[in-house]
């Protein structure tokens, strides 16, 4: 149940970065969409690696294929199932990880828990997997999209540059006009200059994704534990490097406000609040306002540069640095987040089907 | 199953603010476990309503009975389940509720999602519920501590007033020494000062609770979706007033740090490691070293001020203030914290059996 | 988990037999629904012992108590919580059980399982947990009512006393008009005096139920795994005593039947078909046709006449019978049938709403 | 969720009966264990269609392939995904239910359910989707294996002939030494006439599955809903084909018993109980004596033969018969049913693991 996510639109996947394929199967996708292909491949293509200068230089086509669920063109409420074949992937590259544990990777635990690891590219733990949450993301986001949703996202902050924007004053239809997936020119071209900076270095750094869903409309999700920023917190802290998780709030400090600063005075029988300082969600139920939350992501482990770290049988060794990897994560995870937000969006809204039947 | 919390070791709550009772149900949990009811009660009294001067003047006794699933004192594997009456429920309090919606609370998305709703004290919106959550918890703790887990929560910052030390130079036997549950003397009195004055202006403010777990052995945890950290998240924002949630990184910032800055060196067979900014855990999985994590909450939403609001036909009211209500939650939180730490710990305990019977 | 059941509409259950109650939650159920209470109630008086000289003469008043989840009479969408105390509990009674294990009960695998029991008339095992099944059930069959969906269970066959008719002949509205539960005067009054003759002679007697739902449309339940015989089924088997299950096929034999012999042809666009040897489901799917079904009970194992055992210590033992028991289960078992069967429809209707939102 | 199976060793599958290919992902599989690659694809034979004269002459190699959690022969404790390719498929032999429902076919409620249908073959509803389950399975069987648990599975009956013995007076190795898989050669061959002949006439007969697990120890299956037997009931029951179920009570009839007869008198501390009408399950949990149940089909609804039916205007049309089918499914189905009950029983073990780890 690990590798499952969702409760009614239930995405599992599988596979390890250096094994014959990656893939997933989608269970309870509505019957009778029309799937658009090609913008499943271009998300997809937003997140492969090789895609830019900006980006690891493992070059993988990162092609789905589809094998289920899906007749004449259209889904037929059956289980979606779909793999993409792992192609460049040099083992000899890897084979070092085979003896000893990265500083910060899930080599040691991973033996720890399984007592057996495919150290080969991280394996299971290896961002790769991604790609999987990526095609269920674009089938979400299509489906959404049909019910009046959009979701959006775009890197917000990379290292100390940060976009001193909030997402209304945005086009949010320019993130993917550059390479740092930031919609605004000026400050992507400094956060691209800080990643190349950082690689040459032989460095990393973090990064922040600010993501915002706009035509939700009130009454999804659910009091409680599956409060729909919960669920949407956990869909991101599940992504690879990501630390933290912040909703609604805008630019302020959450603990250092004050209610009367910060509460959302409701306007009108539709529900619209004159401020939106809750990010869209009250109680964990969409209020019907944007939803918007920000994404914090650690600078990659795998660095450019000697560290120590101990083998095996638990020698301290001096590690070499291997394998291509990105120096800042975000531009790439940007339809990572979107894809989550999508799929848990999705879930909530067929989980909030039977509300109202009476 | 949005009132479900855990996937071996469940805990399902019920109850609204002023019905009858609240309780919950425990699946899942070990047989043959000598229960201590007094530690379960503390547990709850450090979270009950007007327990001192810094809390709401709410007055609940909150004693839970049990009415299964324990026999002469012990666990007996079946469901566990437990009420708390409510006693204190000035229902004349809360009947302007009735008519209107509260900004930033969840009236109005209760009718939009369920067209009906029980407008007594929130509801099941209200934070009563986690005294289910508590008491849950309480038994979680006294498990994992005869496994060698013990987990802790303390108030890290009220408003502009943070404590400027890690968790590993305070003393956390400490942190129920004084009513604002800051383990540093100094720091709690002025945290209790800032508190105080909040509410003679009628205002509320926000705070953070810092959490941390000690004995965790390395290989807790699911790869992937139900990352360690991916469920403590989840389940710290399924916290009433809970906007954010960050793990390890110390007080870095997480966006704006290097890899070569915040890569954590094992330096020994067991896991141990150099720093941990980690949080203990890696890919997902715990490596052994202390877990620790941030909580924001922001300010509750009930002022005691004016504010503007609609009513039920969408005109524009002006609403008084009622009710008696924290100014500042995260001291009544704290046992909250801990004790959804260690239901979601126990829970991955129990997942982690299957790992190794080879 | 294992205490749940259903996937939307979901109850877990608590309670052992001569604990201080037994009770549940239901998680899911529809909002905005008018609970009629005496029904529910009356559901209840059907299935409690003593009602009439047929069953036990442990006298239970079984009255349900609502603690969550309804608001002036009406559900909220919030998990409903029940409870039932349980008075006549002669501890006294059920002692003897402690120290040893009776033959074709479940003391011995409850100390395998747990190295604990509550041995008190039989602890979580007692077929009194049945009575929260038939809670939950009583509000299905009205969700299900208004949607045009209405369940049948009566006694098909005690010992040899079969029922010759099939329940297309049979008046449907009078299962209830005699304490045997079977709509047959004739019949009903043979196996009452089977009934009578078998507890005379301190021994036990096996017998069946048949169930039908009548105005299930096509198109509930769901491919593969979780077809909709196959929950029925399980939630059939899941009943205290039942040993067989068998859907459609009238009273034909399943195995040596030819397929000339038991296909139904569909004779007009709405599915009917001309006869309904499928029992109202194809492919796991209903079909918009009755379904129906038997489901086989074994005699009850507590007989009062001398048995040999074991005690705690492995010794042979003469057991002595004590306590209250049916000498034949089928009629109180009759409601609490059309229960599991409300609610696993009711569960699979609100599943279907996922499938044609476009 | 509707095409997974168990709770901790977790089955979901995927696949149409003429798509690209079948398949499956196992979530929860223990690490370590070295897999019998062979076994696997022995137990895939012993299922596959046009293996011997008595199955449909559909030519499929059925040959799986592992993608992932499979590292140097071993499980690596991450998601096992497999896929079978289809080969042998005729588009144009199914044309024709593409415009007409055929009887007792899921045809005409996948229509209903969904909208839609992918009619090639019968899509999804087809049994060929078992075989990934009997992958599963066969994973299952081997851990079980090395944990003293042996599963098997045999024809009972064919039609009118009924094996005559006891399991435990048959020689369960000998159940693959003859195409019926009935372990009796004398009455292998009259069931084997008994195909032949109904085939001769185009028509199909129901059969019976008898299956054993020998070595399961007391304390696997669970209280209340998750009942050993009832997990089982609903996976048979989830099998095509099948209508009925029973557990333990030997040859004798269910419903006509009496307590004195067929109560299990417990001879020793093991649990041993001197007669099994049990069936090695008690209140829902494993006793230590073997586990045993009968498992009922109902013939092939294709046969070669005209029939009535309606096409998709809801016109009355005449069917001609088509396609290659099995005139008698439960040779085939036997390594179905063992797998199945593999998995269930792995599951419920490693559900067990939480049971005393006090």
């Amino acid at each position: 149940m690990a590798n499952s996510y969702g409760k009614i639109f239930r995405l599992t996947t599988f596979g390890e970065s250096h094994g014959k394929a990656i893939g997933g199967i989608i269970d309870g996708c509505p019957a009778g969409f029309t799937l658009n292909f090609e913008d499943i491949q271009m998300d997809l293509d937003f997140r492969k690696p090789g895609q830019n200068s900006l980006t690891s230089s493992r070059k993988e086509s990162d092609v789905v294929e589809f094998l289920s669920g899906v007749f004449e063109g259209k889904t037929t409420g059956t289980p979606i199932a779909f793999i993409i074949k792992n192609k460049d992937y040099k083992t000899v590259d890897y084979k070092y990880i085979k003896e000893s544990f990265r500083p910060s990777h899930a080599d040691f635990v991973y033996n720890a828990k399984y007592g057996i690891r495919d150290y080969r590219g991280g394996g299971r733990s290896s961002a790769r997997e991604t790609a999987c949450r990526v095609v269920a993301g674009a089938i979400a986001k299509q489906i959404l999209q049909i019910n009046g949703v959009k979701v959006f996202a775009y890197v917000n902050s990379v290292g100390d540059v940060r976009l001193q924007k909030k997402y209304e004053d945005l086009d949010l239809s320019a993130i993917f006009d550059n390479d740092v997936r930031c919609p605004d020119e000026e400050c992507a071209n400094i956060m691209a200059e800080t990643i190349n900076h950082v690689k040459i270095l032989g460095d990393t750094i973090g990064g922040e994704i600010t993501a915002v869903a706009k035509g939700v409309p009130a009454g999804w999700g659910e009091p409680v534990f599956d409060k729909l920023h919960a669920d949407i917190g956990k869909a991101m802290l599940s992504i690879n490097a990501v630390h933290g998780f912040k909703y609604g709030f805008d630019d302020k400090d959450i603990s250092s406000s004050k209610g009367s600063e910060v509460n959302d005075v409701i306007i009108n029988k539709k529900g619209t609040t004159k401020s939106n300082f809750s990010g869209g969600i009250q109680g964990g139920i969409s209020n019907g306002n944007d939803i918007y939350f920000t994404v914090f992501f650690k600078p990659v482990s795998t660095i450019m540069k000697d560290q120590k770290s101990i083998n095996l049988d638990g020698s301290v060794i001096n590690l070499k640095p291997k394998g291509r990897h990105d120096s800042c994560v975000v531009p790439r995870a940007v339809p990572i987040v979107s894809s989550m937000l999508a799929i848990t969006l999705l879930d909530h809204y067929l989980r909030s089907l039977k509300d109202k039947i009476l």
